[in-house]
């Protein structure tokens, strides 16, 4: 017999790893909540047909199939796992459509798969929480979405910043340098400026068929600094001439109007808001937001992203229902929080006391007075064997226990039991009414 | 563009659906953490060659293979999604060994995937709620999980029977019989006995290969009535020659007396634990105790199943390994629940106030007091356009929102909102301090 193994890019999480992330989930779920997410769940496996051509080319790839045992070998499997939370959110809102009230906001958490190479924090299995707004034009679910951001990570206690971008600037500013149809390049292009600098994007840019005349128009914009209204107040003074560029400096100066009016309060040194034209994710389908975080204090890819799409479920034949969404990554926050030591201590539910009996009556009053415990809501265990008192404690000590109440023949006789503080070494004698005081207190 | 779809037997969940599964899966999960069992998890998707050959020729046939897109079609798939958490639990043991202390108590709340006819009550894709004890052969780990089953459904309002039953019991019938080695085939038929009767029983058991002699004095076995120690009585009777059906009468004796112990009370109407030498369930590898719990007020298969395995982990090298466990079926439970109308009211999280503001000038303030009332953890909405007010008051209708705050020029004014009451119609105007408090008082 080999030694087991799990697939490669997949996880096991034992107790301390899963409440950690039930932390993060929990805490995105309460602010999903707060401005009334509603939860759904989708199945694992969606039909192949309705993640086939969704993803791009490179996308399709990475679809992992299913087969049932019973299909022969070669037949193509026509099922598939789903490989994020946005299409089979589409097919659902098509399916439902009759039983839902529009705008319709939704959040989701669940798992995701995907057959990209792993590597060091990309793994085949991860998590996807997703809360999104369909039905509305309004940006006023754009501004929410900055509120959601900056609540979650405030509760996080993690420093980030969050970059906003919107297509349709991207667009004017494709007209203004005389190339409009490439507005794809030229965002891909934008897109290396962090990691190959403006040179290497400017020659990027002629191989891509741009103009030298068009990459000279393009100078300012690679080059834009100063406040988000600075970055703006240029922009629109290029953009002029582009209706198009001119209604997404209107959209992203109405969004942060909102945002400020909400909050009432100045970008601080844990949170901002800041206009980015280089960030370019997702221009297959987002429409006019679109939005990225980063960390401030650890070297990761973005951990939360989302932007508007005007037209997601046009693919399954429901033309015309704007949306705008928001994606937190689940396994990359963890990271952060891991690296930064930001985990509450108390996130792992632990038992508060293990009772350790060393004989067969003492056994059968642990087990009365644990459940009496139990009833009055305390996390109680008994050390199911009449083993050695060392080891019946190194077990308490193993699963990091606080309290171990030990019954011998003196304690059966005194109707007490020996409570021992497993991190001082301390003991003391208490009955039943002092332990369950005591249990209580020290919660 | 076909309409789209989900794969036969998968399921979507709506808002009400989650929060009600949630309800359940909160519930049991409480339940267990009250015990100090550890929540893990563990990968949708295993190597083929920890699934095949753990379930039997028909558990091989139902289990999902996957194929990465990239890989060729008639290449032969190497992974499988999870058929249960049990196999995936005892490949968990063997890699993690050294990073556990014995005995283990785990659960696990995750979806299983089986390629069965899906019918009404059966599911491609289920959850499991699954709770285990590794490493210890000690009764009180049964006691417990009876204490445990007792618990979830005692907060969970469903009246319950528990049957118990022990293979080794079933060992000592068939010796006694003299048919030591058709134990499977005796307890098959047996499985049997509510739905065919006691004749077809019977000639089954001949076809199978039992002599005359033997079906007569199975006989008494199969007319067990009385009360569990009458049934026990009589059993050791007839099974005192059989060392391990003696091991299993005490074995029972044993639990029964621990619970009664423990729990200090008879069982009820909404308890019960009954001996049951008819349920023979997962006799491929339970080595004790046996356990099943059916809904006493809907009629409904088997909601929660378990028993005591001593070998689980043999299949993957690691001997000597005994454990037991139960396992609750989040899905019947639900149907159970939902048929007899017990989930409570409450089990939905919904938003406590709609905002609806009537102009700009009014959305800017209904988002800054929105803000301000999320602050204080109120969960509240703000309708994201200018509709018209009966379309704005219907979003809060039609999702449960019970009070919505209206702000219109009078109320920009005033300085107040109009608060109605969604349900009774009530208006009356109120200022922000006045609303906050409202708000927390009717949460």
């Amino acid at each position: 017999m080999n030694k087991p193994s799990i697939p490669k890019g997949t996880r096991d999480f034992g107790h301390e790893e899963t409440s950690r992330r039930n932390y993060i989930f929990n805490t995105i779920q309460s602010v999903f909540r707060l401005y009334g997410f509603q939860q759904i769940e989708t199945p694992a496996m969606e039909q192949m047909s309705t993640l086939m051509g969704k993803y791009g080319e490179e996308g399709d790839k990475l679809l992992f199939r299913i087969q049932n045992s019973g299909e022969k070998a070669g037949e193509m499997p026509e099922k598939g796992l789903r490989y994020d939370l946005t299409v089979p959110f589409a097919r659902y809102i098509v399916m439902h459509r009759q039983e839902l009230t529009f705008p319709f906001k939704r959040f989701q958490i669940q798992p995701v798969w995907r057959a990209d190479r792993p590597q060091k924090g990309r793994y085949r299995e991860f998590y996807q929480c997703d809360a999104d707004v369909i039905g509305t034009q309004s940006l006023v679910s754009e501004s929410e979405l900055i509120e959601i951001v900056k609540e979650v990570y405030r509760r996080l206690g993690l420093r980030v910043v969050m970059k906003i971008n919107n297509r349709k600037i991207l667009a004017g500013i494709a007209e203004y340098i005389g190339a409009p149809d490439k507005m794809t390049d030229i965002t891909v292009a934008i897109d290396k400026l962090d990691k190959t600098g403006l040179e290497k994007v400017n020659e990027e840019l002629m191989e891509r068929g741009l103009s030298a005349e068009s990459v000279a128009r393009l100078q300012p914009i690679l080059a834009l600094s100063g406040t988000n209204e600075e970055k703006l107040q240029t922009i629109e003074n290029l953009t002029r001439e582009s209706e198009t560029g001119k209604k997404g400096v209107e959209e992203i100066r109405t969004v942060f109007g909102l945002y400020n009016t909400t909050t009432r309060e100045a970008d601080n040194d844990s949170f901002s808001v800041e206009l980015d034209l280089t960030l370019a994710r997702g221009l297959n389908y987002y429409t006019g937001a679109i939005f990225e975080v980063k960390a401030k204090d650890v070297q990761i890819g973005s951990i939360t992203g989302g932007g508007r799409y005007d037209n997601l479920t046009g693919i399954f034949g429901l033309p015309d229902v704007s949306g705008v969404g928001i994606s937190f990554g689940a396994d990359r926050i963890y990271d952060c929080l891991s690296t930064l030591d930001l985990f509450p201590s108390e996130s792992a539910v632990q038992t508060q006391l293990l009772f350790a009996a060393m004989g067969e009556d003492e056994m059968r009053r642990a087990l009365s007075w644990a459940n009496k415990l139990r009833n009055a809501g305390n996390r109680v265990e008994v050390y199911p064997d009449l083993a050695k008192m060392k080891k019946q404690l190194g077990y308490a000590d193993a699963n990091h226990i606080p309290y171990a109440a030990i019954i011998g023949s003196d304690e059966m006789t005194s109707q007490t039991v020996t409570l021992k503080n497993m991190v001082t070494g301390e003991q003391r004698a208490m009955s039943y009414d002092e332990l369950a005081t005591f249990i209580k207190k020290n919660e």
